[in-house]
């Protein structure tokens, strides 16, 4: 069994582990260090005006299913090789029902209607002017996590890439809504997607706390497989709620009652009744390092690193065992801690070399506490597709393969 | 005179001077928004692995001056066309001496000696072992804002697109440090990168609060020419010191009194003798919209936005002027307001269509405000090159357009 460190400056018993290191007179078999390295003799180039990644670094997205038709995929993001919380624009997961629209933005309009007093068409140039509002949050796919299928050779990025975390940048949806001047009776908005299945999603007036029409992410304007030129952001709920290229906005009395939210976007319980409108992301947490297709190189120091984030405000904390949950120990979370954020937590580790299963468990500021999977499947059956926010655990070997834990 | 508007509500007179609005029933001259747009009727595109802007964004770095030689170049971000605080890698600035080394990050080895008890020498892999921290940190050039040659046509992208900010990924300096030893007398420390000039620096043991041995950046590993695979990062001090492609660490008694820190990267006072060793970058401020080249359509509702930052901790808050400095308007500041990273402010403004002079202010926890041009000039004369903090503006014409206010 893995030791738990308790004390962050006990990993500096390290040194002497390390594989490479060295007394720096010791002698290096490769051109080493005490040398002037090739890339130290000439002059180097330069960057090109908006830049790359480096030719040695490999990270992408890729479709976690093959997609029964072109433009209906979902890409997942390579969370095992991401460093602190936010994801680079270029690797945020996707999900488009019918592939990215090629719209221009000087003839892209949002209309704003229904149970308003003053209906709208707002080009932009519009949206541009009003007073805006950043803020860093995560976006996860209710899909995210199969339920069923897991796979021993699953990566993070296999079952929980359709997660990402960004600065987003726009207008208050409550702003535009005070323009509009929201009529008695109002109780539910529709949003519909200028792409070509028009995604539409009702969601009630009640819950757009922090909703954003957002034009921005990372700073840059979005992207085109992001909603560019606009999206609705809706913070801490299921991401096909954040409509994409956002076209339409209709205030109304009740749901609308689209294809999204009937035939697709339920969770079907053990009864076979189907439970609609489950909006909130639950808290949720998963150890990214180690985790599966990883090898660890030698027993020693490790830090267990991973993600936690919760639809409802802050992460009170997370706990990590690394005895398949015999025992527990408090992780330390990097601050600052943002609600409706990924929060980054670590945890110091001796590995002693043998079996291990590590597992990670967060809560939430509310109290709620992120359940294990027999608990979820008690109350949820097995019928489910959406919402699996159970425990998640790896499996490490006596070799320091890692692999999904079942 | 502009109308700085008291009550962030009352923007909610915006709707009548929207150019593109009109009511939802209205129409527009060209296919318009209820209309089905040419996009919405075919399937989309899908995304690359790793994505790009779209094809009308075409925010890019340029040289800020004609590069004496094609590896000695400091490429700007476009502070005007980004929103929040972040900067995507893409954007973020450059200052090479010697060009960008190809390093094969295998290959590649950190050296610590000199005053310490065990030095050593670290691959990436061994780095990465370390226990990490991630941070938001601005990062700002010394030589950003010139004292001298401004032009009418600057953009904000001239003037101050030296600096960027991220979140950076590493090992805390301090962390190394005490691994190795560092040794009785020990007071200051030599930082070397492994490009063509191999860059050398030296800061005091004192001055490294926060250091960090950054390997990711905005989540994904450094990109090259922001020091693939290893750099020093150091929070809120002069650019030059975050010494990239960093290869070797020296623990020493006393500066080494490098070529960087000699003939370069000092201050030329008014009595003719030079400043050694000014580190921090002290409090400034920015406004990036209205700024230099943009144009305001007409007259009415605008949101002054713009960026603050300190090398001495947090921002306490932002003042802005519209009328050259005759009166003064208490920003906005968007939270989380960090430490030695950007703060964005905002402010609620009515141009009622005369010309106006657009100015902040900023001040930090510490007490520290932002200098007026005149005020710094008195104490550090014209003969100055770095740390250029005063008091910025730009010139609103009658017409709508913004330059550059001397």
């Amino acid at each position: 069994m893995g030791e738990v460190m308790e004390n962050r400056r006990a990993f500096l018993r390290l040194a002497g582990s390390l594989a490479g290191a060295g007394a720096a007179t010791g002698a290096l078999a490769e051109a080493g260090p005490l040398d002037v390295p090739p890339w130290t003799r000439e002059q180097g180039a330069t960057a090109p005006g908006y830049g790359r990644p480096g030719p040695r670094e490999t990270l992408a997205r890729y479709p976690r299913l093959p997609p029964p038709f072109p433009g209906a995929v979902a890409t997942v993001t390579p969370l095992q090789g991401l460093h602190g919380i936010l994801t680079p624009n270029g690797l945020h997961y996707e999900r488009h029902h019918a592939g990215i629209p090629a719209i221009d933005p000087d003839r892209h309009r949002l209309v704003v209607h229904g149970l308003v007093a003053r209906p709208l068409i707002l080009t932009m140039d519009d949206i541009l002017r009003f007073p805006a509002v950043s803020r860093l949050h995560f976006l996860e796919c209710s899909g995210n996590t199969p339920w069923l299928g897991a796979k021993p050779d699953w990566t993070v990025q296999d079952s929980h890439g359709l997660i990402s975390c960004a600065e987003w940048t726009g207008v208050e949806l409550s702003t535009l809504l005070a323009e509009v001047g929201v009529q008695p009776g109002a109780a539910w908005i529709l949003a519909e997607g200028a792409d070509a299945c028009a995604m539409t999603r009702s969601i009630p007036l009640d819950a757009l706390d922090g909703a954003i029409l957002a034009y921005a992410q990372n700073g840059e304007r979005l992207r085109p497989e992001q909603g560019y030129p606009l999206r609705l952001f809706l913070p801490g709920l299921e991401g096909n709620l954040s409509i994409k290229w956002l076209r339409r906005l209709k205030v109304g009395d009740r749901p609308f009652q689209t294809r999204e939210e009937t035939s697709k976007y339920t969770d079907l319980m053990p009864d076979g009744t189907a439970r609609q409108f489950t909006f909130v992301m639950e808290a949720k947490s998963v150890i990214t390092a180690p985790s599966g297709g990883q090898q660890l190189r030698e027993p020693g120091f490790h830090e267990i690193r991973g993600l936690a984030w919760t639809g409802r405000g802050r992460i009170a904390g997370v706990e990590v065992s690394t005895d398949g949950g015999a025992s527990w120990a408090e992780a330390h979370l990097e601050g600052p801690v943002l609600p409706r954020c990924f929060t980054r937590f670590r945890l110091p580790w001796r590995w002693e070399g043998g079996p291990d299963k590590l597992l990670s468990r967060a809560r939430d500021e509310t109290g709620y506490v992120q359940p294990s999977r027999e608990a979820l499947v008690a109350v949820r059956g097995t019928r489910s597709f959406y919402h699996n926010n159970a425990v998640f655990g790896w499996s490490l070997g006596a070799n320091g393969a890692v692999t999904y834990a079942a």
